[in-house]
């Protein structure tokens, strides 16, 4: 029997493996963590709204009914195209087929050193850690005598206003303006300043220019202080610097820049500037057409098809790289690949949103309802769903925010 | 006003707190974690039914409208009691008033060195380790290629047959077979071994002997391998050493001794074995009528008092200290402490428990129904006791835990 190897439990390569259900073969689906994580809903980790398990599934749980898939917790640090092996921290494994989703971590374009000072937002690790230094930058104001000092960890900034900047800003002053109100009796956390930093002259550039001016609206409502045209120019554990101006600020969040996974250049040495790896028009790696790259390491824009790093894009991904194994061992040919783009979603903060449903554009009240419908729908598993419905209702009607934990 | 300064924000120092605010005193409750923990569920998150926020609140939270308190997030080191005062990491505090309820941390009786093998369980950061050694046991045997070494992954050891160890050994029994049942491809969870290992000749030794007999029945029942008159003689990283035989075993958990802050020897010079403060009847500290020590910290055995290290013996002891102080701002003298017992506990696993009730001795179902009421409406806020509903509701039936997620 044929042995497919899936790297990655995320978006694409849980798609694919379900869509392999029932293909006679063995499949071997190996992810560095036991679990699937609903990444859209990672910044109310962050945040403090959810907790790890409300957004993520045992993958064993998830794929246990299907009986033609090992799921191996493991490490992939390398890939060997010619013996068709992957080689992990615990053991290799051989391959017939090779489905590689193995994802993006951030970028810092050029200035790693500030990954210290500034977290991104891709892992549950991740997100318990910003999670951890944003109490602990308002305990640290608490107890903190000097005011200017107490005003430096009241600032918060967030660098760069794609989607996942726009949803930490906006929860973030939803949380000193509500959520912690009268809970300190040193500082008023509804003075605290939230920046929303942005190098080009928009929030969401990906979206039309009419929601990206209605989600600027809504943001500084929400009492997010925007800055556009501002690219950064340095980062320590004290400050921020922009054009023209340094501001004391000790919590800073990175959601500028992505990379795709060290994977892409072990398979191909011609990955773009993101480190993608080109592929041909069903998904498989140029020269081998028995591995097939998907998901955010993977990129068509040589073809001149644009496909955003979004769930709805992996899973189709995943699909379609399915459906040519499928088709391969049926004896037809490969079709090419093509996305279908059904709408996309930013969410601001309460009630305020912004969506783009095939031309349909919304904002506001109607655009978070229909938000949280989705991504509530999206949550697999029916306990999470539950949950995390609780949890919202929750803090919805008192402001607050479940998952405020810090350990020591 | 007079100063009042609270050490820890568990049982003792939150119920302290609480019994004073009507007082005209000021008060600051110092803790090292943000969050009261309702720890007598915390083998929950280790076994990986709850989440960290299911069974925390931040004490901010809990105390936003006592206004008389100021709640700080620091580590006491020190205490110098001539110059009444507090020394932190972050600063000091001057006192009229201190209660000192920092609690209690794992004993292992001089051999420390087991910790690194074998560790126990009191805080949030202890629960999640030891859920994520327990989950990736699991992965290791499933990976593993030599039988032998597959099966010592498959030995989990529990020291200590008190009320946590029995929890924690018919957890454990429950979710290997029942929870991770078809989960896997190369192993068979349902034959992994749990040893409950007990120095002494019963478990549950702080109980009536007869429920004792139905709680060995009942883990028994459940799966597990109780070893009474079973000293432990040596743990390392690959096995447990008992009387007579040594067992291959990866995963070993430490329920079987407690010792007392170390801040108990800052205080004073004769500390008990367990490093606890011997107090006076009304809990001061002798020679110190303005220090009350209480909850796991302090004794009254050199009086003939016992009082057991169990959360409403902490409450107790928090609203006794509280009215002294209370007491002694009026200029009334000082009452002695009377530990009101209203039964104990201990539950096994699925419907599987035996409770003491004031002399009414129950077991099985009937123990645990009672055991499950009782652990929800004593969690602190609606949601959680909400949430942590909605989480067993669903675990009952369907024998999942939701909380199964292990990252890098």
């Amino acid at each position: 029997m044929k042995h497919v190897v899936i790297i990655g439990g995320g978006f694409g390569g849980l798609w694919a493996t379900r869509a392999l259900a029932r293909a006679n073969l063995k499949i071997t689906l190996v992810d560095r963590t036991n679990h699937h994580l609903f990444q859209p809903l990672l910044y109310q980790v962050a945040t403090a709204g959810l907790s790890p398990a409300d957004i993520a599934a045992p993958l064993r749980h998830i794929l246990r009914r299907q009986k033609n898939v090992t799921v191996r917790l493991d490490e992939v640090t390398s890939i060997d195209k010619s013996q068709r092996q992957v080689i992990m921290r615990d053991g290799t494994l051989r391959y017939d087929y090779l489905i590689v989703a193995a994802g993006a971590a951030h970028a810092y374009f050029g200035h790693d050193h500030w990954a210290k000072h500034a977290p991104g937002l891709k892992t549950l690790d991740d997100a318990l850690g910003m999670r951890a230094t944003m109490l602990r930058a308002f305990e640290a104001a608490e107890r903190e005598p000097d005011v200017d000092v107490a005003k430096s960890w009241l600032r918060f900034a967030v660098v760069g206003a794609g989607p996942t900047g726009v949803e930490l800003a906006g929860t973030l002053a939803e949380i000193a303006r509500h959520t912690l109100r009268r809970e300190f009796r040193n500082i008023d956390p509804t003075r605290a300043e939230v920046l929303l930093i942005e190098a080009g002259p928009r929030v969401l550039a990906g979206m039309d220019p009419g929601l990206s001016a209605s989600a600027l609206k809504q943001l500084r409502k929400l009492g997010v202080s925007v800055r556009l045209n501002a690219p950064v120019q340095a980062i320590d554990a004290e400050s921020i610097t922009l054009p023209g101006e340094t501001l004391p600020c000790r919590t800073v969040w990175w959601a500028a820049g992505v990379a795709a996974s060290p994977l892409g250049k072990v398979l191909c040495e011609n990955t773009d500037r993101a480190g993608r790896v080109p592929v041909e028009r069903d998904l498989s790696l140029p020269g081998h057409p028995e591995i097939f790259v998907i998901g955010d390491l993977a990129t068509l824009a040589h073809h001149g098809v644009s496909v955003p790093g979004v769930a709805p894009a992996a899973k189709q991904m995943g699909n379609h790289a399915a459906a040519m194994i499928r088709r391969r061992l049926a004896g037809n040919v490969a079709t090419p690949f093509r996305y279908r783009d059904y709408g996309s979603f930013a969410t601001i903060g309460r009630m305020a949103a912004v969506a783009d449903l095939a031309g349909i554009k919304l904002r506001g009240v109607v655009a978070w309802w229909l938000w949280l419908a989705a991504h509530v729908i999206f949550l697999i598993g029916f306990r999470n769903r539950l949950v995390v419905l609780v949890n919202w209702a929750s803090s919805y009607f008192t402001y607050q925010r479940h998952a405020r934990i810090v350990s020591r």
